[in-house]
C-alpha cells in the first residue's frame, strides 16, 4: 500500500478511487495503532468489536468513506454502551437510536471505531487517559480520549464537545487540530446536555484538510480550498481574559503564529477589546453552573454520592445562583456578542488567542484550566486550535484562531491557507 | 373539601398548609376527571399507575407540592415509556434517568400524572387527541395532549415544547394559557431534539397565576406579583407575517384583548415592523428543515418507511437545503433579533399578536397552522397565549403577548395584572 496511517482523508479517498487501497485498510491500520498505544494512552472507553459493515453505495459519493472515527462517550450510540465518563455508576446500553452526529458520520461512510474517554459528564473529574506526548501529563479534558486518540494516530478523526474549553484545550495539550464550530452548527441530539447555551459538538484531526473535509461533509458547505495567500486578512491578537499574564510558552506560541500569519500575507492589526469583555469569563461560569444544575438535576438526585467533588460543587453552586444573576449574564452576553460582531465586521477578520495557559500540566488528576476558552464558548464563535508550536519539554502548545459567528468557512479557509505547502 | 379541581396551585398550597386538604387530594380529583373525559379527549399516551409516593420534606418548601403534571411524550421518563408520538414504531422504556425538567418538577413536589400525546416527533403527524371543547376538532399540536389535558381539567399543569407553534397554537385552540419562555430558559436535557436552535420547553395551565408560580418554581425567579394597573405599559399590535389577512375571529380576539389592555391602563402604540421581519417566517422554515434533517437523521435512517409523509417530506427538504441558505437564515435572524431588541428598548413593552389563524379546525387529521408562531420562535422571545375570547361555534381563540428576550418576568407580570380581579 502507498498510504500510511498519517495520510489525509482526501488522500485515502483518492487511493480508494484509484484502487490503491481497500475500504478497510485504514480501519486495520488504526487497529494496529490502538494495539500498540492503548496500554499507555488509554483513550478508549469501548471499542467496536471487529471491522464494521461498510455501507453499500459507491464510496465516491461519501467523503468520509472508510474513515475510522472516535466518538466521545457522552454521545449516545446503539452499538456500544454510553457511560458519560462516570466510570460505571451510570451506564446505558439501551439507546434506541444513535445520536444524530453518529448517523450523519455513518452516512458519509465513516466507521465508528469506538467511544473515547470523557471526563465525568464532560466536566472536571478526569478519566484514565494519558497524554500521548508524555504519559505523565494530562491530555486535557473533557474530550480527553478524542484528543489523545487522534494525537496517538489511533484514529484520524474524533468527535468531542466544548462547554468551557473541552475541545480547544485538549487539542492544544495533545498537539492536534481541534475545531469548535459556531454554536449549534451540528445537532446536539443524543449528546448529554450540560449547559445547553454553551454545549457545542466539534472534532479533532491531525490535518487541517481533515478538519475542513469533515466540516463540508457534515454541513454540506462547499469544499474549503486554500487562497493564494493571506493578503488582506486582518488578524488581531486578543486574549480573554486579557488581564491574565501570559506564560512564556504561550507568548512564544502566539509570536510564532503571528509570524507565520504575517509571512503568509496577513496584516496584524491592533485591537483592544474594551473592559466589558473581561467579565465574560465570569458570566460563562454563571451560565455554566446555573444550566448544569438544571441539566444534571436527575443525575444529581440519584448519584450525588458517587459524583466527583468538583461536579457536586458546581451543581450546588448552580443551585444557589439566582435567576436575576443568570439573566444578567445572558443579557450582557447578548450585548457583547453584538459588540464583537461589529468589531469583526469593521476591524478584523480573525483573532489569535491562547488556547490554554501553557503546556499540558503534569499528572492526570486534573485536566488543566479552560480559562482562555470560556469567553469564546459563551460568545458562540468558531474556534480552531492550531498545533504549531512546542513549549517546555518539547510538549505541544497550540493557539486558537477565532472568527465571527457563522464565519466558519472563512476561518477554515484562512487556516488552510496558512498551513499549505 | 373546600377546594375544587379548578383551584390555583397557590390556593391548593394554602389549603394544604391550613390542613384543609390532603397531599393527594388533587391527584384523586384529576384521576376522576381523567376517568370521565379521557374516553373522548384521549390526551394521554401513558398514565402513572396509582398515586405516586410523595416527597418526604415538608410541603411548604415546595411550591408545586401535590400538583399533578402532564409531560409531553417526547420528554424522557424512567417510570413511563417514551414513544415520541410514533404510535409505537419507536418506543423506549430504557431511559436511565428522567429528563431534567421532570426531576426539577418532582423536586418542587409535583406529581407526574403521565405522558401526554405528542404529534410524531413534535411535527405535524397528529396523535389521537381531540379538542375538549369540540371532539370533532383538533386540539392543535404538537403538544396536543398537554393542552387538551389542561383544558379538560385532567391536570392543572402540563409541559410541552415549541419549535414552530407547538405551545401557543394548541393553547389558543384549547382555551388555556400556554407559555413559551425565552429560548433556553429551561434545559432541553432529555427532550428529543428537532431543531436545537428553536426547541423550547414550556407549559400550559388554566390560570395565569399557575403559569407564574411554575415559572418561579423552576427558574428561582422572584414571585411574580400583579401591579396596580398597566399605566405606562406600551403595547403594539404586531402580527408576523403582517401580510396575511386576519380572519374575523382573530380580528375580534385582538380587538377584545386590546380593549382589556387599555382598560387596565396600558397605552396602545403604533408600530410597523419593517419589511425585513416578514422574511422571518421563511427563515424559520429553513432553520427548522435544515436542523430537523440533522436531528432526526437516526430515526429517518431506520424508520423512514413508517414515518408520516409530512415528516419525510420535511427531512428530505432539509437534506436539500444548502449550508449557505441555512447561514443566510441564521445571520439574518441575528440581525433582526438585534433590531427587535432595539424596538423593545425604545418603543414598546409588549406586543400583541395572533396566536393562530382562527379557531381549531375541524377534524383531527391536521393540527392547524403555526404560521403566526414561526417568527417569534425563531427570535427566541417569550410568548404567552391569553385565552380571552371565543370565536365561531363558541370555540376558544387566544392572542399572544410577546416581550423581548429575558423579559419573561415583565411579560408575566403584565399578563397577571391584566387578568386580576
Amino acid at each position: 500500500m502507498k498510504h500510511d496511517p498519517n495520510m489525509t482523508i482526501e488522500s485515502y479517498r483518492q487511493a480508494l478511487l484509484e484502487g490503491e487501497a481497500e475500504p478497510l485498510d485504514w480501519w486495520h491500520m488504526c487497529t494496529a495503532q490502538i494495539e500498540q498505544h492503548e496500554p499507555t494512552v488509554q483513550a478508549w472507553e469501548a471499542l467496536t468489536a471487529g471491522p464494521p459493515a461498510l455501507p453499500k453505495a459507491s464510496q465516491d459519493e461519501r467523503p468520509l468513506y472508510g474513515v475510522p472515527v472516535g466518538i466521545k462517550d457522552i454521545i449516545e450510540t446503539t452499538s456500544l454502551p454510553t457511560t458519560w465518563g462516570t466510570r460505571g455508576y451510570l451506564s446505558s446500553s439501551g439507546a434506541v437510536v444513535d445520536a444524530a452526529v453518529v448517523t450523519l458520520l455513518k452516512e458519509q461512510g465513516a466507521l465508528i471505531m469506538g467511544k473515547t474517554v470523557s471526563t465525568e459528564f464532560a466536566y472536571f473529574t478526569p478519566g484514565k487517559t494519558h497524554n500521548p506526548h508524555d504519559p505523565s501529563r494530562t491530555p486535557g479534558g473533557s474530550s480527553s480520549g478524542s484528543a489523545a486518540a487522534v494525537a496517538a494516530g489511533m484514529v484520524p478523526l474524533a468527535f468531542g464537545t466544548q462547554t468551557a474549553g473541552s475541545i480547544i484545550r485538549p487539542a492544544s495539550y495533545c498537539g492536534v487540530f481541534g475545531f469548535k464550530p459556531t454554536f449549534n452548527t451540528l445537532s446536539s441530539d443524543g449528546v448529554k446536555a450540560f449547559a445547553p447555551s454553551l454545549d457545542t459538538v466539534g472534532w479533532f484531526a491531525r490535518h487541517i484538510e481533515d478538519i475542513c473535509t469533515t466540516f463540508s461533509a457534515l454541513t454540506r458547505a462547499p469544499r474549503i480550498t486554500p487562497l493564494n495567500n493571506l493578503a488582506g486578512v486582518r488578524v488581531a491578537v486578543c486574549n480573554l481574559p486579557a488581564s491574565l499574564p501570559l506564560s512564556h510558552d504561550v507568548e512564544q506560541a502566539l509570536a510564532y503564529a503571528q509570524g507565520r500569519l504575517v509571512e503568509a500575507g496577513a496584516e496584524v492589526v491592533p485591537l483592544a477589546l474594551d473592559t466589558r469583555f473581561e467579565a465574560l469569563v465570569e458570566y460563562q461560569k454563571v451560565v455554566l453552573a446555573y444550566e448544569a444544575a438544571q441539566s444534571l438535576a436527575s443525575e444529581y438526585a440519584r448519584y450525588a454520592g458517587q459524583m466527583g467533588p468538583k461536579l457536586v460543587e458546581l451543581i450546588q453552586e448552580g443551585q444557589a445562583i439566582s435567576y436575576m444573576r443568570y439573566l444578567e449574564a445572558r443579557m450582557a452576553t447578548d450585548t457583547l456578542q453584538q459588540a464583537l460582531s461589529t468589531l469583526f465586521d469593521e476591524q478584523v477578520d480573525v483573532m489569535l488567542a491562547a488556547s490554554a495557559p501553557g503546556i499540558a500540566p503534569e499528572g492526570i488528576e486534573s485536566t488543566g484550566d479552560p480559562i482562555y476558552n470560556r469567553a469564546w464558548t459563551l460568545l458562540g464563535v468558531p474556534c480552531l486550535n492550531l498545533p504549531l508550536s512546542q513549549g517546555a519539554y518539547g510538549m505541544p502548545i497550540g493557539v486558537q484562531l477565532i472568527a465571527n459567528r457563522w464565519q466558519d468557512q472563512r476561518l477554515l479557509q484562512i487556516a488552510r491557507t496558512l498551513l499549505r505547502g
